[in-house]
């Protein structure tokens, strides 16, 4: 048996998400799919974190345990030979046994997109949050430079999934801007050492509340004292979200 | 009877080009549709030019008479209520019955994309020509440089849409790079005072012939003079195409 390390992107749109379900297809089963039909073996493949329904990656790792001498270069070609446009295999390259894409995982890299433009721009409808109400971009700024650092982030953590403890390090939290046809995008980008379940979303759904104008910033403080995910934003949607880069020792 | 300037996108991918026929559905009928809707007539509209099966726009420029009382920013508004998410209406302004958006045209700027990725990048697969092979940016760059200026295009020139001259005034044509995930994207703008039949799209094979070192530089002479569409590259596929802009006196 030979262990692989993938590094995929993904347009989530048309997906249930990463993990295979029932009544939807997945991006696993797809990449499960393309393994079988180059192997003869259907691997178990697993990902260095689930993506729900919508949300993209530009750089999820996967590990693929295979049984097949062939080179990594043609396990890449063909792979993509038998995978749908919207997913495509990066690179392939030889792993341990011993190599688990969600527990070794030391950082990984989210990017959010928000269209503040007027009318939501058709080329990117379907990866990006359209609010066309003006978003104060000073104010988010200010507050995500609020976030960085060992910060608790029970308040951005979406019940059904708990995890131990919710400390987590903020290493980047960024908001930048950039020109796109009749308005403009900002982009939103967390780096940490790990993500509650909707962290991110959750973060970014809290920040358009303060971009918008309802809270100010230092209202930001009272939600993260308070740790209730009730006393922050909503969670915005899937389809703004990706997976950018994922960091290994 | 009032007359109306329109700024409008589309993704083209799912449309059968700008102009009303039968077998296909274009972005003309869905304009028409939507005013349909919101007026009860259905207007004839006019384009500042039919784009192809497949190609993008940022900013087409159309003619619209209607019979309605409705204020500018009512008809913004309850178009795109009216129209599919890859079709937007940017803006609506009042305009004249002698303007045309054809004959008054004084400049158009297209932008065209190339994916220079080992494997194409998911998030543009619609919006650009994936080349995977290495393209030589430098020689496209100096090739682009030589077609500045006033310039008999014939060679560019697809028949079956014959003009009486063929002779255009590239006022800019730049070649630029991007990063992009994996790899980068070229982005190939022209922008002249006028474009023959799939004349953007000829630049742009022709321009690809040079980047993968199959001519050198000094051939794109001999194709111009030529005045021969055999002796140019070959026609880029439509999907990488976008007409940006369109300028009016």
């Amino acid at each position: 048996m030979r262990y692989l390390k993938l590094v995929i992107s993904y347009d989530g749109t048309d997906y249930g998400g990463w993990q295979v379900q029932p009544n939807a297809i997945t991006i696993q089963e797809k990449i499960e799919d393309a393994f079988e039909k180059l192997t003869s073996h259907r691997p178990r493949v697993l990902a260095s974190g689930r993506t729900d329904a919508g949300v993209h990656a530009a750089g999820q790792v996967v590990a693929c345990p295979i049984e097949s001498a062939l080179p990594c270069e043609t396990i890449l070609r063909a792979t993509n030979a038998h995978l749908p446009d919207d997913i495509r295999v990066l690179s392939v390259t030889e792993t341990t046994a011993d190599f688990h894409p969600i527990r070794d995982a030391i950082q990984k890299r989210y990017r959010y997109t928000v269209d503040n433009s007027p009318f939501h721009d058709v080329f990117s409808r379907l990866y990006a949050w359209h609010i066309p109400e003006p978003l104060n971009f000073e104010a988010m700024t200010s507050a995500a430079a609020k976030l960085i650092g060992e910060l608790d982030c029970k308040c951005f953590e979406t019940s059904g999934s708990p995890r131990n403890s919710t400390i987590r390090h903020l290493i980047d939290v960024e908001v930048s801007e950039r020109r796109l046809g009749n308005g403009r995008q900002l982009l939103i980008e967390v780096e940490a050492n790990g993500f509650l379940y909707n962290m991110m979303r959750n973060i970014v759904g809290t920040l358009v509340v303060i971009g918008r104008g309802r809270q100010n910033v230092s209202w930001l403080d009272e939600v993260l004292a308070s740790r209730d995910r009730r006393q922050a934003g909503p969670t915005a949607p899937a389809h703004g979200l990706c997976l950018l880069h994922v960091t290994y020792p």
